[in-house]
Parts: structure tokens; sequence; C-alpha cells
């Protein structure tokens, strides 16, 4: 059983999953590109909303080889990204965030410490200058890497339920 | 380089990147779970909306031991959610698709076939039995993989594109 990846101590109330139950290795991402963002390490805004609030534009450099792959996307359309949140622990089952009251479910929170920290943020595609997207603010640190770009998700699904 | 996962021919117009660009290994996931749905290969449905249409429900089954973790969620909330589409070739740029008149970009399609082959829906969750969510239908196949499962991103958005 490999150790899960710690390096932070809980903190009250949170509670890690039994040693050896999330075992990464299951499959195998490729980065496919990085996040460009005015964020560093102690300066990263804490929600897209504040990231925009902020300014800063942000970019997505995706491998100069994969530009083709962006044929039929176009300004102004929305975009769905998908990243990858590095190398925190990843066994948290109960977190305890600043803003909440109590600890809260992993899968309750958008907290990169997760089983698999895969980060998913929906943004305007300002424009396309060969492989690199300019973007509306993205709320992560600068050099992210890239895992997938779609097309929005949302504005397929009405708000109100379906009658299905 | 290793090489490209393939095992299905190019249709006419679709486009593969150069071998070894797309080069998984940068990053492990770990299974966490797995999607029970109606369909077996070859009665996927294409989209969810059918698979809606066609009834059957459909259940998220995470390990039991990360149960702790769908703490603060409740029934009759909307949740996102991320799975792994298998091991079809990753390396495709352009794509024709049946639906599509020509080919089109993998970034602009939601195909399983991509770099990173991550789906990801939007459900409704019906209910909570212990480490088992229901859910409204899903179009993908029996047995799916689970990745994450994430509060919902749609809410939080705007459909029009605020002023910043």
């Amino acid at each position: 059983m490999p150790a899960p990846m710690t390096g932070s101590a809980l903190r009250p109330g949170e509670v890690a999953a039994p040693a050896g139950l999330v075992r990464p290795g299951d499959a195998a991402l490729a980065f496919i590109g990085h996040l460009r963002t005015p964020w560093r390490q102690g300066d990263c805004p804490r929600s897209l909303r504040l990231a925009r609030g902020r300014g800063g534009g942000a970019a997505v450099e995706l491998l100069p080889g994969l530009a083709p792959a962006l044929t039929g996307l176009a300004p102004g359309q929305w975009l769905m990204l998908l990243y990858w949140l590095g190398e925190g622990r990843r066994d948290l089952l109960l977190q305890a965030p600043g803003h909440a009251e109590g600890p809260v479910g992993t899968f309750a929170l958008r907290s990169p410490v997760r089983p698999n920290p895969i980060g998913l943020s929906r943004v305007r595609l300002v424009a396309i200058e060969g492989s690199v997207l300019r973007v509306r603010g993205l709320d992560c640190l600068d050099g992210t890497p890239l895992l997938d770009i779609k097309p929005d998700l949302c504005a397929f699904k009405p708000k109100a339920a379906p009658k299905d």
C-alpha cells in the first residue's frame, strides 16, 4: 500500500481515508499544455469571481502540435477547462476550510485536495492565437498543467429540472 | 516514444497528432468507484437527452470507505461527475463524427476520443444510500470508472457574460 501523499497536518474535524484506499495508478494522464495566469503561490485568489475582480487576463497554452484540435472553436464561446491541481494529499474525506463553519465532505467542495485533483472551470474564450487561447480570468496558479478543453456543458442544460 | 493507442482506422478528414506528442504518464488517476447504467456496449445512447428519454435510472457506486466525503450533499442538488472513458486512441486532432458535416477539432467535441478521456456530466442527485448516489440518467456504459464528484458549476455562472 503506497503512503498517502501528505505534507499537511489534519485540522480539527478533518478526516482522512484509510491508508491505501486511494491508490493513484488506475489510469495515466498526459499534460497537453499549461494555464498562464498572474497568480503565484501566495497571491492566488480563492475564487473565479475574485480572480476576475482583480483583473489580469489568462491564457491556455496548448502544445503547439495539438492546435488543429481547436478547429471549430470561436471567440465569444464558453469552454470547460480541466487541469491538474498538483500533488497535495489525496485522501481527505472531511475538510475544514476557513470559509466553512464545520467540516464538509470533499465531494461537496471545490478544494484541490481530493482523490483526483482535477480542476474544472468554465471560461469565456476571448481570442485564439495559434495554439494559445486568451480567456477571461482563472483562479489557478500560473503554470497549472492543462488536461482537456471541452465545449460548454452548462448551455445545454436548463437550470430548472426537466420533467424526466 | 510510445505508440499511440490505436485500434481504429482514421475516417476521411480525420487527423492524428505526431507520434509521441500525447504521452500519458504525467500524472496518475485513482478510480474511486463506478457508474451503474442500463447501457452495455452497442446500446449506449449518444447523448444524455437520449439516455433520459429511454428511461432507466443510474447510480454512482463510490468505494464504501469514501462515503464520509459525501457529507454536505443533499437530494435535489445538481452535481458534476467526472469519469474515465477508457482506452481508445488519444491522439486524434480532427474527428469526423457521423452527426457532423465535416471534420471537427477534438476540443470542440464531447467525444471520448481525446488526449485525456475524462467524461463530464451534470446530473441531478435523487437519493443518497450509504456510498451509492442515485442520479438521473447517464449516457455512459455500465461500469464506467468514477474519478470525481464536484458541486454544480453551472449554477454559479450567469449564462450572459458578466461585464468584467
